[in-house]
């Protein structure tokens, strides 16, 4: 439960830090943090809440990083739902709180997009649903493989959460004109209840390419590791 | 005192620093640091700061830290109130270099609000008192979670500065349009002194909020963490 | 063969997030990263891909980065031009997915400069041929300096990606209106052959130059180098 | 010898980065990198430096940081001079290589302030000499505070190139519009030498208040610290 409830906590925090930023303060006029500190503030959620409770849950608050972890020998199946479960409940908790925050607003005129992901239509940039598809499954990919190298038994103690939050970060400089940048299904869940647009009818693909590309991206790292065999007790595989 | 000369140099720097590029610097013609570049002034505050004295106070810099560690189990009471008095009289002594190095300006036309925080009409998005009440809650809560979850016992040596600096800068970059963004009593009243507005009216809402976040984050903490109890040697609870 | 494909993942990550974050982000309107977001971009590319794959490989991803290693006694002759052949075909296929996915944008038209190094006319800021020879000699020897610095023997753990990274980022920082920035041949192959300028006919600069500029920083730091020479096993100088 | 041209090439990085930075790409058209851009630049310069040769030379890079270590019983009186000497070379080499190479550009009508410092007139905010000399003062002070504290020997290992850079970069993001932030007199004098305007005629304040401020900072350090007298052995105090 200290997990679960930990997971939760986090992924609360990357929606809240995260879609907040981008709602509150990307467009303010003149003195905006534009996509740049959207891009910040994100990569900065994962960062800081995986220094806080990484020990505890590992720090996922992401059910491609979970089902990504699963494909590369890392995670338990067992725990696969629940902590998906835990994780959606996060990010759902924390749209409804930037709904009502936003809401105080003097000139508060709907919450229009609220900072969900799209394609064509819906995407920042006008971007196809194939390059749509495409960038999420290539940097959930990258994500997990650098996930994966940056916490292997061998790398640097204590730097994993820099390398995954800024990983992050990155992600989100390259890709929020085409999607406004997922790479998380359950941080697109967390606002597109919310969105007044159709950003539910899109939300399939943010479930889809993520994990898709999270399972290729652990695959792809156990295929350049050159360590023997991690002794990983307690995972089923 | 060595401790509390500490905390008055580093509350000084946290408002010098924070407050000094939003006044000095956000709003520059076509060059300016904006929202962003004052979000990153702030938490490198804490980062420099905490990477200096860190090992002699604690590095709190803050009220709402010092209560909240304390409501965590990791601060004494009786050093409550000189903790407290230090950090609002550092902040007090930033203010007023601000004040005097501004007023050298050519073309100085007052200080307006000062990088005070504010709601309703000294919001600069003119958010409401209960979404600034919401926000300032919320954040110092998950603020004292990264804390209390970096400097734990069991977390990596030496990472805590960076994790709670950046999460500082994350916390700006969400917040300051609704209030300016607080999260911190002693920097709210530092300025709130010499504004030309009515910032020192709303004062209290800087000191109620981060302090009842900044309780419920620790506490909130101590729900998740999974270690046996530490052994703190010298504080009462 | 794994370290192979380490540098060709790695190559490949910093094209797609680098070059991508100038193709897609850096120019949108209002919001847009600029180039302050293209740098970090940069940087953040070969930080997350350090951490990933820094201990397989060395995480090179960079031709002048492997040559200087080599004249600064820190690899093999028998790697280097594996080595760079990974590199180049890990760019060229980042290239490969950029230009699929641009071309899913409603309002496409054309690819233009795609983020390709240049001089004279396809400098951003119309800088002569000797600016960009000087500014890209310069800044790829005190890259390698950098490199060979942290990831000395006697540095402390864990901190090389951090340099490494935030020097390409401070890099490109100072050098994106001179050429692009480019200190990395294998970078300005795998866009220059998508874009529809002529910045195949100026290639040759953006792999003498780096080159060049990495064996002087590499034979540079061996000359300020104060440690007993180092047991490297394995490498043939 | 080896110390001081480690000396010589951190400090003409510094110069060569942060003022290169500035000219090159501060103000370019829509995409610049604005006041933000050019703190950050700064202090990478610092951060990677630092960790490139900071245990050869302790990588000062700036006169008021060798005078401010001196105070603060760091370092040896002998070294003083030629180490200020080295840093001061480096920065004039650096300000003679972007001087030749802004020449390169197309447009070129002269390098008008060349990034030097100034109070008055040649404020970037029009900031008079009091605002000048106080600021420099305080931010000089604080600067060697945090250098005393995180190079402590009871400071975690290596994270002190984060602090002392990234705290470089706070001081630009408060301070450029006031002085274009000098806090080292080398670093003033490596453009001065080539500004068009009477830069020269104000040098001397850049170097009176750093190394005036350094001094305090290093003194204000010393009555914080409460470990037991540190075991420096070859210091003369």
């Amino acid at each position: 439960m200290k997990k679960l409830l930990a997971e939760l906590i986090g992924t609360f925090w990357l929606v809240f830090g995260g879609c907040g930023s981008a709602i509150f303060a990307a467009a303010y006029p003149e003195l905006g943090i534009g996509f740049a500190g959207v891009a910040l503030a994100f990569g900065l959620t994962v960062l800081t809440a995986a220094y806080a409770v990484g020990r505890i849950s590992g720090g996922h608050f992401n059910p491609a990083v979970t089902v990504g972890l699963w494909a590369g020998g890392r995670f338990n199946t067992a725990d696969i739902v629940p902590y998906i479960i835990a994780q959606t409940l996060g990010a759902c908790l924390a749209g409804l709180m930037l709904f009502v925050i936003v809401q105080g607003q003097a000139d508060f005129a709907g919450v229009g997009g609220f900072a969900s992901n799209g394609f064509g239509d819906l995407s920042p940039g006008k971007y196809s649903m194939m390059s749509a598809l495409l960038t999420e499954v290539i940097l959930t990919a990258i994500f997990l493989f650098i996930i994966m190298g940056s916490t292997h038994h061998r790398a640097p103690v204590g730097f994993a959460p820099i390398a995954i939050g800024l990983g992050l970060t990155l992600i989100h400089l390259i890709s929020i004109p085409i999607t406004n940048t997922s790479v998380n299904p359950a941080r697109s869940t967390g606002v597109a209840l919310f969105a007044e647009t159709a950003a539910m009818s899109q939300l399939w693909l943010f479930w889809v390419a993520p994990i898709v590309g999270g399972v290729i991206g652990a695959l792809l790292y156990r295929l350049v590791d050159d360590a023997p065999k991690e002794n990983l007790e307690g995972f089923d595989q």
